[in-house]
């Protein structure tokens, strides 16, 4: 570190971090380099083959003390970057759920990075705030939210970085209402509801928000439900802890479970909540995206008997990651529970209560331009073809569940509602438990040291499963088919081998 | 809505939301647009001038059916975005802390988003991580930070979204582990201390971490210390609190405060905390990046009593929104309190304990390949650079100092120590305060309706001052020389107007 402190001159007065013409140069030669592996991306494993530790041994220990050249670091990005990448976006993806993505997001992100608008309050960026709140009611539209959610009407969207801050920030307003009710010595008391396939995030932001981790209830949801939450089964949950004298605070609701895509019923739980005055909120992060679509809006009946809702467009409406959704019906009790007036902040605007200041409806002070994004997928696209993008990565989806079925050593292991479609190799009925997640492990496994697609596993009523998520954006069928030839190889592989029998 | 259910014919298989070639021609013409932007960003008013409502009232009230062109959305950017946004880039901005950028650091961004990978934990993207890793260390080699703040020692740093989420994080870490000792039904007796010159998402994190309001303590930190926080009044406060059978937990030092950037007494106030076992966080979200420079260094003198630090490079290392390093002396900490382990994320990485997941690091689940940004900062500039670029700030910061010093009819309010100067006008010595308050708010408005320049105001030891914050990226000298006499004039157009006498 003695750099620190040495006799290098830098002519301050030269050093332009932002000039214009330089940066116009750069951002075009950057643009080529990203156009170019998006044509490429098939060539690469999708699953990055690295070893712990392969990028610190290649990098120096210290950042250096002279300026490098741009063609030296993108030489870098090749050589030494993009060997650790496991590439989301290869069309050869098809783990977790996909990030999906587009050529009028990546435009609008550009433009919330050249703006660099710091939106916390109204007056520090009109545009920004504004332009959210209409892009949430136009997604409220298309979801044929009530009114209540909306701008136009007495609620309001807010976009948030993932699900767990929707999460989070509902939850505060949930118990700080109650709270209030209550006494605030009564936060022991409060129990907030989920069931066993509800997302780990919902039990973090629990615990994060102080409610105490033995009033964090898990409904158990197994295989009879189709690992969907039963009401009865919460009803009992809830009347169990009023007899305990505890305080029933808030419930989550899944539409599109992470492990296997399972759809709480919605009407029915907001029914058994609302008659203990419970917070409902619904987690869509990946299933509500669909319901754009006529034929899968059913899925959020009842949506108006609930607190609030978030979905993640990153997920299935093209945006890049991080933009998650969250709507709420009472703005009011999100603002009282997270607002913050220091004077360097204050404003006529915001005092006159005239704009809203998003910074009270979030956990941090500074938020980017974020609508921006939204707002050039849903116009460059239309609600048309976002519905056809929907609806074809749902056919892929049923494809390889077609492909599934006609292969006897297989079987669906969980009936598919989106576009994942949870199976398992089972190639001798009966067999015991532990064989087929031996056999299924090594048969993901193989797939996945192939490079020539990227699938992820889980359990659910402890059964192992494989998940085959589709839904990159630039996958095509033809990918579903190979992908599906490389899972039958494997199998093939396996058991022919005597490890696997 | 009824367009949602028309027949207009959409044929899915034409929709390619990322065709290469389509993207290369769209992000050229929108690097163009930008560059063209940077150039002209002098032309336009600084703060915006335009009225609540405005833009919802241009826009359509639900998305459009079918696409829309580039051409007409860019058109849209310029008639109805660009007049509301407040140029938060512009040469003229001198509100709040500027939010600093680089053509580096927009480059790195461009490459995140083309990735769009999902770093959760290791194996999602191995590079994400590791090079997170990476210059975090680098960083924290810049700041002379001890190696206990190191993964190349025994701690280990981590990028989040804003200041909120480091306190926040350590908060709950701090909680937790005190919570272990007294019983989670101790929870309300948990004390945290800041300053009343502390950031408002301090007391905001505070209670969303279920730390009770009436245990949230701000000691007084008035003019008499130059607005930082007393040692002396910190061990009463934390004796008093013991005494009445309270737990001291968790105490907020900030480096640079955002009303006047006040320097607490990083080194006696963490011997006071260390005395009790509090757990203590640094807040250098702004004046942190100075410390990168020798000179300012001692600010952090120390550091290696503390638990966690912050700092925000998008405030003054140019890096665009958002970008948060936080450091910790005990990851295991931060994980034990927000680790997850769903079924479906888990893997042999991780679960061999060779590598880090940064989920378990934060609030969210998802995370962006933030660490391009900043390598591609640190590696094109150098530390040389990003000194020199600090100074030239500091510079101009006391160029205007002595502007202010040599009209008598302004005053210096507050000593100034990094690039923001803390003035009022004050032509009559002796007058009555509100008389003196009314007179700057007018002197504020008038110059921000001008366009010419954005500053903002704060109220410190009941003083109401202006702030003009020296920072952003594109600000030379002219800018400065500009503002001065942009405000003498206000002056003069004030002081001869009856009303202001």
């Amino acid at each position: 570190m003695g750099s620190l402190d040495s006799n290098f001159s830098v002519n301050s007065t030269e050093f332009k971090p932002l000039d214009p013409e330089e940066f116009r140069k750069q951002a075009h030669t950057m643009v080529d380099f990203i156009a170019d592996y998006y044509k490429n991306i098939e060539t690469y494993p999708v699953l990055s083959q690295a070893q712990p530790g392969y990028l610190r041994a290649r990098l120096p220990e210290t950042a250096p003390y002279r300026p490098e050249t741009f063609e030296t670091i993108l030489q870098d990005v090749e050589k030494s970057i993009i060997p650790g990448i496991t590439h989301w976006l290869s069309p050869k993806f098809f783990a977790f759920f996909p990030a999906t993505v587009s050529t009028a997001a990546f435009l609008g992100e550009m433009l919330c990075t050249c703006f660099n608008s710091v939106g916390f309050n109204w007056l520090a960026s009109p545009a920004a705030t504004e332009l959210e709140m209409v892009v949430m009611d136009w997604l409220a539209h298309m979801l044929k939210l009530p009114k209540s959610f909306m701008f136009q009407g007495t609620g309001g969207g807010v976009i948030q970085g993932t699900t767990s801050d929707s999460i989070l920030c509902t939850l505060v307003a949930a118990r700080n209402r109650t709270l209030e009710n209550v006494g605030v010595d009564n936060i022991g008391k409060l129990v907030v509801y989920g069931s066993d396939q509800t997302h780990s995030t919902y039990t973090k932001a629990c615990k994060l928000a102080g409610i105490y981790p033995r009033n964090i209830r898990s409904v158990p949801a197994g295989s009879d439900t189709c690992f969907a939450m039963s009401p009865v089964a919460l009803r009992k949950v809830i009347d169990a802890d009023l007899a305990a004298g505890l305080v029933p605070l808030y419930l989550c609701v899944t539409v599109g479970t992470t492990s296997t895509t399972a759809v709480d019923p919605l009407e029915d739980l907001a029914d058994v909540a609302n008659d203990y005055g419970v917070w409902v909120h619904v987690d869509a992060a990946y299933g509500g995206s669909a319901c754009i679509c006529p034929e899968f809006r059913h899925y959020l009946d009842g949506i108006e008997l609930v607190d609030s809702l978030s979905l993640s467009p990153h997920k299935w409406l093209l945006s890049y990651l991080d933009c998650c959704c969250l709507w709420v019906k009472q703005p009011g009790l999100l603002v009282k529970a997270l607002s913050t007036n220091p004077e360097y902040l204050r404003n006529k605007p915001s005092e006159s209560d005239s704009v809203v200041d998003y910074k009270d409806w979030q956990v941090g002070t500074g938020r980017r331009f974020k609508a921006l994004r939204l707002w050039l997928v849903l116009r460059s696209y239309g609600i048309a073809n976002l519905q056809s993008h929907i609806r074809s990565d749902v056919r892929m989806a049923k494809m390889f569940e077609g492909f599934v079925k006609s292969d006897p050593r297989f079987e669906l292991v969980v009936p598919r509602i989106f576009s994942l479609v949870c199976f398992r190799l089972n190639p001798h009925p009966g067999s015991y438990p532990g064989y087929l997640e031996l056999l299924n492990k090594k048969l993901l496994e193989w797939v996945n040291s192939t490079g020539g697609l990227y699938m992820t596993h889980t359990v659910a009523g402890g059964l192992y499963m494989l998940r085959f998520a589709v839904g990159a954006t630039l996958t095509e069928e033809c990918h579903v088919v190979a992908a599906w030839k490389l899972i039958k190889e494997g199998a093939d592989v396996l058991l022919r081998s005597k490890d696997a029998t």
